[in-house]
């Protein structure tokens, strides 16, 4: 992430050298002796992307305890602990996405079937569990499993929700916050936890990582509408095809004046016919993306990104000290909106 | 079960009484804000059936501190934790199985598609975890991720040797004994550890909970060869459909002199073919049952089965005070072995 410009160099080192630990945790977490386990474990870890979430935990720990080290041990294995979480369920959404692409590479549904992708996600969240009880703190393996209980609801709703073309923005805001937002948020919470902040840090912390969690989200939404797939290194256009409508497309089908709002109405509910060819679904897709490109919907969705990283680096500036870690999470915030992967 | 058979009235009674409070204690903790998933929750409810595993961790613990009741809500908390990991692993097995039936209705997968099934298996054991970590205890917390981590490596073995009829004898019992009888080692384990028990103790009640589970699954899986569709209430025949080896075939494949070997590798072998229609694989199916009935590979499995069962009850034997509750376990081993459904 482009976070890195302008930003502590000696901080930037250990949070390398932080990530290293992170990956090699996770890696040992999942050893198992049976090698078809490890073969599809192994599979898993080429999705470690941007490590967003372990980021979290550890630049977090470093804002909140500028010069202590006691509890880096800790804060290692939860950085490892939400990476697995994620992988768990990027492993699951690949399966409810029908997706064959992920971080450059053929997902595992794509290559082994959904019933090894279901297994795997299985593996990875029970490992996570597993780490996590290695902490020997119920409250934050309550606040992980709390989380992942958010997430699932997440995933449900917008289930239920598929190819509604009424869906409106709290609803969504309601699913996002849940399926994505929910973690972020439990990554900067756990923190706190680990470290034993003040309840108003810790719930300002939480603030952070949720508001940017959403934020995030709609980010994700726009590139998976506007993304190269070469750049992004996932399958695109996924929520199109799976009917889920997105922050751009609700502006759009909302806004009574928006230029090709009806025939943006009449494409969606095309793309939700079993019986339309690869051909046409793709064809459809494009003039959905033309129609957007001619309006102002996703810019909507980008302003509004963009003023939820604006909260949460207020949050974040309220309640922490100026450190260059605060310096680095404000960073990563804005690199959110700014990014193009 | 026909377990109930002369047991003592006062300990079935508490016994029903607990096993309608784990049942409360289930569906509370699945409560959620959103009708979506309440709906979906509900609907899972209905897999309850025999409650194997929540009675292990209840007897038990009736067996363990046979007067004091100072730990009882631990182990009704633990046994509504059990029964819900057991139920996210239905869930999820009805999936990898494509079942259409369980319990004498229709699946989730089969009513709401593949996708609600992975999230709705994903809700369960995230709340499974929930749950546990309300105990307090790491250690409980982490007895019960390792088992579900050695679940998920007997689900993943099972599926690297689907289609192999060369899978032999050992690799049956690792992966019965990783994907069914871990759980059931670990509902009489944690009740040990919640109770305080002494080491051997706790490993000798971990024993006899694996080796039932054992025994537990052999006979499931004669069941789905021979069991009769409307007693057992679940899609039979999944497993030839699926090309899963069970005990009595790998032993009629093995056994050069048992009548209609070659026949019988030669059906396996065409089960196995994608073109197969509904209507030729049924007929090779039950054509796999005839030869099966005709030699003694059944007989060899149940036979295997009940000597599990008395290696169960002589570990229990051996290091319990002779109570109602060890009687009611070891009427429970039994009924493992005489169960038709």
């Amino acid at each position: 992430m482009s976070v890195l410009a302008s930003q502590d160099s000696t901080l930037l080192q250990r949070l390398d050298a932080d990530l290293v630990e992170v990956s090699r945790l996770f890696a040992a977490e999942l050893q198992s002796d049976l090698a078809c386990v490890n073969e599809l474990a192994e599979h898993a870890q080429r999705y470690h992307g941007k490590m967003l979430r372990p980021m979290l935990v550890l630049a977090t720990a470093m804002a909140v305890e500028p010069t202590g080290e006691t509890t880096q041990q800790k804060h290692l294995v939860a950085a490892a602990v939400v990476e697995m979480v994620h992988m768990a369920t990027l492993v699951h959404d690949d399966v409810l996405d029908d997706a064959r692409m992920r971080r450059q590479g053929a997902t595992i549904n794509h290559l082994q079937g959904n019933e090894a992708a279901v297994m795997l996600g299985d593996y990875l969240i029970s490992h996570a569990y597993h780490l996590c009880s290695s902490l020997g703190s119920p409250r934050v393996s309550q606040m992980i499993a709390h989380s992942t209980n958010t997430v699932c609801e997440g995933e449900l709703l917008q289930l239920a929700n598929r190819h509604r073309l009424d869906l409106d923005e709290p609803t969504y805001f309601k699913i996002i916050t849940r399926k994505t937002a929910s973690l972020c948020g439990t990554c900067c919470r756990v923190t706190a936890e680990l470290s034993g902040c003040a309840q108003d840090v810790a719930g300002a912390l939480y603030g952070y990582g949720e508001t940017l969690g959403i934020a995030f989200q709609i980010i994700d939404d726009v590139l998976d509408l506007t993304g190269d797939p070469a750049t992004v290194g996932k399958t695109l256009g996924q929520d199109l095809a799976k009917g889920k409508l997105t922050l751009p497309l609700i502006h759009a089908i909302a806004g009574s004046g928006e230029p090709g709002r009806g025939e943006l109405i009449g494409l969606l509910r095309s793309q939700g016919d079993a019986g339309l060819s690869d051909e046409q679904a793709g064809a459809g897709a494009s003039r959905v993306r033309e129609i957007l490109f001619a309006g102002d919907s996703l810019d909507y969705a980008r302003e509004k990104a963009a003023s939820l990283v604006e909260r949460a680096k207020s949050g974040l500036i309220e309640n922490l000290e100026d450190t260059p870690a605060r310096a680095y999470l404000l960073g990563l915030a804005d690199s959110v909106v700014t990014r193009r992967l």
